[in-house]
């Protein structure tokens, strides 16, 4: 689909010139001097070489097809060129050239131009405003970067482009391999999930890696990313996390930034891995482009020395890895084969004057070792240690094994050419303990991604075309909010149970109503108007007789009147008074670049001074719902603390799922909370005691 | 105190070997090579010569007299090699040798020996089991490492040896210099306290870091390291946190690891800086070491890339760090002197192309800026960006500042040269933004530290007597719990709150009792056989009426009878009903290395299930008690929510203090609980409803 980009048969620079140090020059000399094999052609209009190659003044002029453009003019120039490329039958245009959206409003017309033209003539664009693309693999180098990156299994991709001149910079050094290396500018076409999607089956793309600011569509990453991480491993560093950081981003790239919730519920939800650094990005990456998956959270350490091991330990227990227990034919072997000072149970100390062959014994005896899902070997530069030849030892036994090995080789000056030979082995080296501890939480966690089954997604009976018809009617009316009847009716529609309850337009029928549900009923004054009813008064609890009905009544339609002298009054709700149980809030808010987020937390104190609650982004799947409850630091009050009787956990699943289905159904409305859905004992289901729409303004949904 | 460690006037090198590959070689020779002035005598029975000069049969054949000896000869010849040094005069003792605590009964035997031996001779010891003392200002490399650090401001100490060889070897490639570098094995004498006192007032070491796995004595580090932190900084790796850490470290050291809790809370109280890794460790004491304090959390970002300063934008807050505000007139200069694409405010983005003009000006402008407190400027190698040039300017303005300047050139390759001369400027640099916010925010919180003022610990006055008097009574009975009775009275001693109460002994009594005190009351058993009085039905509560009070006193004799029917029964405790309010848990827990170890909560679900508690070791000071308030998450609940009237704060934090004394007066008390501790509003004191104390056994106090 985007193999234009990656594997074009011929490429033209547009703004190829002959001075170096400009721009336009840069990408032609890359092109060139990293070996493409495929057809070149300068475009340049005041001349008739460049580099070596005939120039062309126009891409119109040029004799054979062209695949794919690199611009490097003025902005103003682009909008024409591009229809020259349309005309050409170009399939894929790198735009570097700056001056657009991030711009200002001259910009942002003058990118729309561009891309107008360009759907147009369906051709794909990647920028404005970006670095290049480097497909080591081709090998094309279609960048203005200083440097070419060998081939490795690391696909990357970010959107900001002084960024990737520092990975570039620091990967050439250290050796880093990539199979994709993709600079995405402004975005204004080819974005993060064109690239995933376009990545997905590339076997040279063993890890996808990204560095993000804001994503354009937030059901379509979701959608997407959720398959590609059942193949390979994501990573993404998304910046712009906190309040301070998101107004930078705005002003950086326009890009209006999604919440950090619905990110961190979007990354759960898809098993995209989060790094919270561009440090630990690589940390990941490297152990899963060169090492084979990790199936199991059980690790062992191997180490010359104990502080380093006692760190990882920690490190291990601290991330929710395991320290493996090794078998007891694994520890008798260790003994055999190592001094009596030794640590023989995991981490296994080879201790301090350690040679090659202990590392080699102790190495081969984890690995063999069923109970053993990785290894960490650690080596300390003491005094007798064969730094070299252990590193050696280590690559071979690892190159014989299906379980990743990472190394910790601590030092620098003279455990450098051991890392060297380690990473001749493909073994990745962390210059410290806790950083290869995350590496394996990472690969831990991909695996417990690829394990889950695909997610389920209930679909209920439900009654859309009431609801349809109740919104449009509401919106008819101009009104964005419903008044309680309403909203009564969109919860039985969507099967959700509420308060028995019936409108009563005077006392006597008050009576009757109450009398029909069964004393204490709770009474509330019906009106589109007044939305929050205990603020006035307007709602009371515990009713226990016939005369408290009437005397209720009266006061419930005295008080709305005179809140408001010409309110709207329907009557007063009579509803069953719901027994006491668990409180649950489940809202739902919509996120401008995901849609529905939801929200579900225990009620009262814990949602307003703890803060404890956790997001979805609907549609949420059954495992989805169920992960919700778990996460919250108060789930084992809704499990039952000092001998109580667990809450129905089932019933709050199903609410959840059906609140899903609805806010997916109904894009229209924009806030919704049911507080509080009043849970009882297991089996004894839950009930929607108050609850509370806001719908979209009509014009706004043409948007 | 140490000095003979660091500037011995001589040395001997016991053990000094001809061969090399040996031990007694390698120390002899990093003597001699690395530039030592002070006399060397090799001691060596065997030899008459090594590495040039001249060997004695014993350090009692010295001529002259000796300083500092360091021992590398097998275990057990270590006694009687002490027990000359004794008799020669000798001041301090390196222990290289290993086989001593860390390898069984046998090496505890024969270190509590050498240890008896230099104990009198008042000879002090670094380890055994260690890999030696560098003192890069005498010079004098008194270790078999590899190599030799240059001068520089970091003093570091670590229980691992290994990791001291891992640390060198990075900090020789890198040009780290440091003040003292000591490995300390085993501590058998020195430990990490003396080193912190000996270096407080060095004027070369600038930052003390520390690794360490467990303290011998956590009340003399607390005393110690509280003072220090007023001088210079201390940061520390502590590791063996979690359970199978801690597992690691008893089989490795024999050092009985200190809870994780307690050390966490001593870190606070002391000011010293804690580090989870040994590289934030080094990032934090690099920027120490090498700047000048921060003295604010202001922070200005200079970066060329939008991608990168959001990343250290989301950093700076999400660490409690501010993202300096810049004054009008900072903003003003900027625009006058950055071309207009550029971000005039902070992160002030000089943009991609960037030459050493416009980083000159932006940095000057943020320097300049009495709102900025400390600046981190960030150059990725873009196309035209001068990376050495970019390097010498910001060297130079920040020379001329008082403010700390970190540098993050990211990547390798190319910014390479440049960091070199950052270095020369005495600029840490680091490679990704997220670490240079660590370093300053680690600057931050010393900052704070040292705005302290000196911890005011209240004296109150209490009735020590009738405690100590109490508690020889009860262990002379041979009991380690204290019946109702008794406990109130040490409430009482220690002027704390407790309900109004009184002991009846019959029926009529009671009666009596309840009229006095006023009702309703409450009634429990009173027996010291038995603790848990409401799990027996021993308690009653909102007794209303004398016929109730007769009724109350049969029941809870007749089941206490029928629960044990040899108890001790004292009667009935007659005891004002207290009214409702918060309720929260103090609790103390004597913790082996830090004793008393003082927990705070609010009680019920909060404890229990939200384990929403915090730590500190007795004694504390006013302020200590009202952070420990402040810490919990459940605090805003104690302020009041949704117009409640807020607690009394006051009334907690005397009850806190008052708690911190009784419990720091009388080591004897292992264990005790107020729980709950009833407080009401502001201004109406709290009352400590129920309690429990647990003494230690008479015999174990002479440990």
């Amino acid at each position: 689909m985007l193999e234009a980009f990656f594997t074009p048969q011929s490429v033209a620079v547009i703004g190829a010139a002959r001075a170096p140090g400009k721009l336009g020059y840069g990408v032609l000399s890359n092109i060139l001097q990293y070996g493409y094999s495929g057809k070149v052609y300068p475009i340049n209009p005041k001349a008739d070489e460049v580099l070596g190659l005939k120039s062309y003044p126009t891409v119109l002029d040029v004799p054979g097809p062209v695949d794919m453009v690199v611009i490097v003019i003025p902005n103003r120039f682009v909008p024409q060129v591009m229809e020259q490329c349309g005309q050409k039958g170009v399939k894929a245009a790198i735009i570097i050239s700056a001056g657009f959206r991030e711009a200002g409003m001259e910009g942002i017309k003058l990118e729309r131009q561009v891309l107008d033209t360009a759907k147009k003539y369906k051709i794909r664009v990647v920028g404005p405003n970006c670095l290049g693309i480097i497909s080591p693999y081709t090998p094309l180098n279609a960048s203005f970067a200083a440097g070419m990156p060998p081939k490795g299994g690391i696909a990357f991709m970010s959107q900001s482009g002084a960024l990737c001149t520092a990975i570039l910079d620091w990967a050439l050094s250290e050796g880093i391999g990539f199979s994709h290396f993709v600079s995405l500018g402004n975005k204004a076409d080819v974005d993060e999930v064109d690239l995933l999607q376009a990545w997905q089956e590339d076997e040279n793309a063993r890890v996808i890696i990204v560095y993000m600011e804001g994503l354009k569509d937030g059901q379509r990453f979701i959608r997407v990313a959720r398959q590609v991480t059942q193949h390979k491993p994501v990573i993404a560093v998304k910046s712009g996390n906190t309040a301070a950081g998101s107004r930078a981003v705005s002003s950086h790239t326009g890009t209006l930034a999604g919440s950090e919730r619905a990110y961190e519920a979007a990354f759960k939800q898809t098993g995209v891995l989060r790094a919270d650094s561009i440090e630990h990005l690589f940390d990941y990456s490297l152990a899963f482009a060169y090492q084979p998956p990790l199936k199991g959270i059980n690790i062992a350490i191997v180490t010359n020395a104990g502080g380093p091991g006692i760190m990882a330990t920690d490190a291990l227990e601290s991330s929710g890895l395991k320290l493996a227990a090794l078998q007891p034919e694994t520890i008798e072997r260790l003994r055999q084969g190592l001094p009596a000072a030794a640590n023989v149970y995991n981490p296994i100390d080879v201790i301090g004057d350690a040679l090659t062959d202990r590392y080699a014994h102790a190495l081969k005896a984890a690995l063999d070792d069923k109970n053993v899902d990785g290894v960490i070997v650690i080596l300390t530069p003491q005094v007798y240690t064969q730094i070299e030849k252990t590193a050696e030892v280590i690559g071979r036994l690892a190159a014989n094994t299906e379980k990743p090995v990472l190394g910790c080789f601590m030092g620098q000056q003279r455990v450098g050419p051991g890392i060297k030979i380690l990473s001749q082995y493909s073994i990745p080296n962390y210059s410290f303990p806790e950083r290869a501890v995350g590496a394996f939480k990472a690969m831990a966690e991909f695996w417990d991604t690829r394990q889950r089954s695909a997610p389920q997604y209930v679909q209920f009976q439900v009654d859309q075309q009431t609801v349809r018809q109740l919104f449009d009617r509401v919106r008819d009316e101009g009104r964005l909010t419903l008044g309680d009847a309403e909203s009564r009716e969109i919860m039985e529609a969507y099967g959700l149970r509420i308060p028995r309850s019936v409108l009563a337009k005077t006392a006597d029928e008050a009576v009757a109503a109450a009398e029909s549900i069964g004393y204490p009923v709770v009474m509330k004054i019906a009106s589109p108007d007044i939305l929050h009813k205990s603020d006035i008064g307007g709602v009371r609890l515990n009713i226990r007789d016939a005369d408290q009905v009437r005397d209720s009544f009266d006061l419930l339609v005295y008080r709305a009147q005179r809140y408001m002298a010409d309110a709207r009054i329907w009557g007063v709700l009579v509803q069953e008074m719901v027994s006491r149980g668990k409180e649950i809030i489940i809202g739902v808010n919509r996120d401008p670049q995901f849609g529905p987020l939801l929200m579900f937390g225990l009620g009262g104190i814990y949602v307003e001074v703890l803060k404890d609650v956790t997001f979805r982004i609907a549609p949420l799947s059954r495992r989805e719902a169920s992960e919700m409850m778990n996460e919250i630091r108060s789930y084992h009050l809704l499990r039952g603390v000092r001998g109580e009787k667990p809450a129905d956990l089932e019933a709050i699943i199903d609410t959840i799922l059906r609140v899903s289905q609805l806010v997916t159904d109904f894009p229209e409305i924009v806030e919704m909370d049911i507080n509080p859905l009043t849970v009882h004992e297991e089996g004894r289901g839950a009930v929607a005691v108050d609850m509370r729409f806001v719908l979209k303004e009509k014009e706004s949904e043409q948007e």
